[in-house]
């Protein structure tokens, strides 16, 4: 009997409507999945299997009666442990929270409980969002899907890592240096880090609140989109999605990337990227090229100064939020983590208000001399193949060498959440070693629609996305 | 002859519209009072006669040919030295500023071209904008034009003293802790600082972009809502202005405040004010109530919080804004000035973001306990009588002294402009040294059109607006 947990989300909708599976016998498969290769990937903090099995039972009545909820009904997730849910506790990845029960439910849970989404549970994460790799001292170590030598990638490592081992149909991550795009691409997974304010972060834990985003991570771009459709909008609980067009219906049928001016970075711009990743990259072009999309070549400015602008503010803002923590149980955080959020109690309220003026600028520089030219820009989402665990082991390897491999991890990413534009990240290759590859194709502000369906329309010709890792290729 | 520069600016404007006046006859009789008075006054930065005498008589030949601009068409205004003018130096009250030639107009003098006023040129100011008494090192001090010894306020010091003296129309002020209603309140005008947001900055020399605001400072209500309804409104050069509901039209004919609840703080509240001033008060609070108004006690939340909430916030942007300057020519600056400045290096990131998230929850919070059951509130401009320039000199009173003076100044408007609430000074009553005292009344956001109106319902009913300084009871 095929493993229902194996199907995509999309395909699980189907099945569920067709009536060839039920909602519990989704969530029993993906329990079974957990139970199986959880052990490995340790990509759940926690597992709330008996309330999820309760909801897919009244699912699939509601389903019988024919009370649909949404798009999402009867359909398992689950999300990274920072989004709060009543009567549960939103660890963050961290031991400072542990014992924080939430008093009221994210806006985000609500929406995606109101389309009929079954939640399992709390996934893995860097410590407070901080770390690009998914390594965390107090939940251990989360692991690659397709190698659990590998770095799931951070900092929504348990989404990556659940998503890719089919242990769920989807789940939430954040992002505000990479953090849902890099375990997503490190999973051979779809990942959406929407416009800056496109989706609330009511009733999330904050890691910087200029910068942060939540998003999809998910096995292909239709099945981000459902869940991207059941979270975005303005939401009075968070200013920050005040000012935003209305979230339109996303065109995949009839979709085509036939004209789309596609920004394709010079030699230069990509002169750190590893050759098997330029390789897959230029596959995925010459893919987009056939489909009709114009390549235009464009120049990317100087990143550092992007980069370093949104360090400044990250820091500045993390230090605000974890000051008080920092003063009273500095113990309680893993030491490398502790390092890197105390940095920004030493930095000046004028460098942070330089940051964020710098921020518009180098905005509306990018929107007119990159983006000016193209409706898309083409990037990698990270220059190198994914790192093997030992190799980012900050313990191990030594401080300044690991320093410098999240610099190179995060090097396209960052960048683009301070300029708070969509980008959506697609699998494209694999490298020699098994580990997944993956291209980034970035919009203009709100420009979510047209980001999916290019993604969709690469997905309509290739089946990078649809290479599951080894666990998840026989029935288990 | 009367003179025509004793009118009001409604009354001016009436003169134009029946013909009994020129713009031309305007300006002239305004030159002549600034030339007579501004010695003693010390208003004027730079006056820009020949070109106001040019714009006046366009204005009448625009005016012959019925082809009028605005609802300022050939009124002589002045605005504090802060706003840009192609061409021109806007000097801030500085020295740092003194070459600085503005490339482009600010949309504020743009739009005040656009409905026909005429600008005389440019006021004196604090240095910077930073300070409420009107002292000026580079510039020398202005002085209030109701009597010489005393300070005009500040720091739109020269708006409040050249409107006073009746120099001018109208004048353009800022106001960061209470600069447009201090110098309006000193010099017995009505002066307007609306919401946060409502207008334009653009152009306009900063002192704290997060508690900026610009506004008129006339001789009535209806004056001040005339400058009000030509600057207000989005400007996309400017994103704070970016959410704000239309701006109607102000309904004075027909207005009325009867049913209008107005806040009245407690006896503790008000402990620190002055006896004269308290009479002053308690009599508006009767005229209000004789005209219908209902009096509601209230108890306002210690001002402290606020007050030092809004300081720090004032000191990092003004820090950022002056780092460079601080470290290239710290000698150009009025030593009192520099020092306050700089203080704001020192302030860490972490307490510069507390302290805009302190913003937010105590703008919710006064929202809700104070403004809560009440249309309006009414306070106190000033604690205190307008003192003696001897007695704010910072250089002879000591400097302890002179920085609780400052503190009590500021005492009642600083705290309003952190909540960006929209608030009126209105005139109601004199020292007995003669010196003008003030209310406020506080609106909800976007209120203008309301507190407008119960100023100018006041005014109806009292003439202590009309109540000229002796230099401006005679023809000159």
């Amino acid at each position: 009997m095929a493993d229902l947990a194996l199907l995509n989300l999309t395909e699980a909708l189907e099945a569920l409507e067709k009536g060839t599976a039920t909602s519990v016998a989704l969530t029993e498969a993906c329990l079974a999945r957990i139970e199986t290769h959880n052990p490995s990937v340790n990509a759940f903090i926690r597992l709330d299997a008996e309330e999820a099995l309760k909801a897919a039972q009244e699912s699939d009545r509601e389903r019988k009666a024919g009370r649909l909820k949404g798009r999402l009904h009867g359909i398992p997730l689950a999300h990274k442990d920072m989004f709060d849910r009543k009567g549960k506790v939103s660890t963050g990845g961290s031991k400072i929270l542990q014992d924080r029960v939430a008093t009221q439910t994210s806006t985000l849970l609500e929406r995606l409980d109101a389309e009929g989404a079954i939640d399992l549970g709390a996934l893995n994460m860097s410590e407070f969002a901080a770390g690009p790799t998914g390594h965390n001292v107090h939940h251990g170590d989360c692991r690659n899907a397709y190698n659990h030598d590998h770095i799931s990638g951070g900092s929504s490592s348990g989404s990556g890592a659940a998503v890719g081992a089919r242990l769920v149909f989807g789940a939430l991550g954040s992002d505000t240096g990479g953090s849902i795009r890099l375990p997503a691409a490190f999973n051979g997974l779809t990942g959406l880090k929407a416009t800056y304010g496109r989706i609330t972060r009511h009733g999330a834990v904050p890691r910087s609140w200029s910068l942060d985003h939540v998003g999809p991570l998910a096995r292909s771009a239709r099945d981000a989109a459902l869940i991207y459709q059941a979270i975005a909008g303005a939401d009075p609980r968070d200013p920050s999605t005040a000012d935003q067009p209305a979230v339109g219906g996303i065109p995949f049928e009839g979709g085509s990337v036939r004209g789309l001016r596609v920004g394709v970075p010079s030699e230069k711009d990509l002169a750190t990227v590893d050759p098997q990743v330029r390789d897959a990259l230029e596959a995925s072009l010459k893919v987009l090229e056939g489909l009709g999309a114009v390549l235009v070549p464009v120049n990317l400015p100087d990143l550092k100064p992007i980069y370093f602008t949104a360090e400044t503010i990250i820091k500045s803002e993390a230090g605000a939020m974890h000051r008080e923590w920092l003063r009273t149980r500095p113990q309680d955080y893993a030491a490398h983590v502790r390092v890197r959020i105390e940095a920004g109690l030493a930095i000046p309220a004028t460098s942070y208000i330089d940051a964020l003026r710098q921020r518009s600028h180098l905005t509306a520089a990018f929107l007119s001399d990159v983006m000016g030219k193209v409706d898309v820009l083409h990037l990698p989402t990270m220059p190198i193949p994914v790192p093997k665990i030992a190799d980012t082991n900050v313990e191990g390897a030594g401080g300044e060498k690991v320093l410098e491999l999240v610099g190179r991890i995060t090097q396209f990413t960052r960048p683009i959440s301070l300029l708070g534009l969509p980008a959506v990240t697609v699998p494209c290759g694999f490298d020699t070693a098994g580990l997944p590859i993956a291209f980034q194709l970035v919009g203009k502000p709100f420009a979510e629609a047209r980001i999916l369906v290019a993604a969709d329309q690469f997905q309509q010709k290739t089946d990078f996305h649809r290479q599951a890792p080894t666990i998840a290729r026989t029935a288990s």
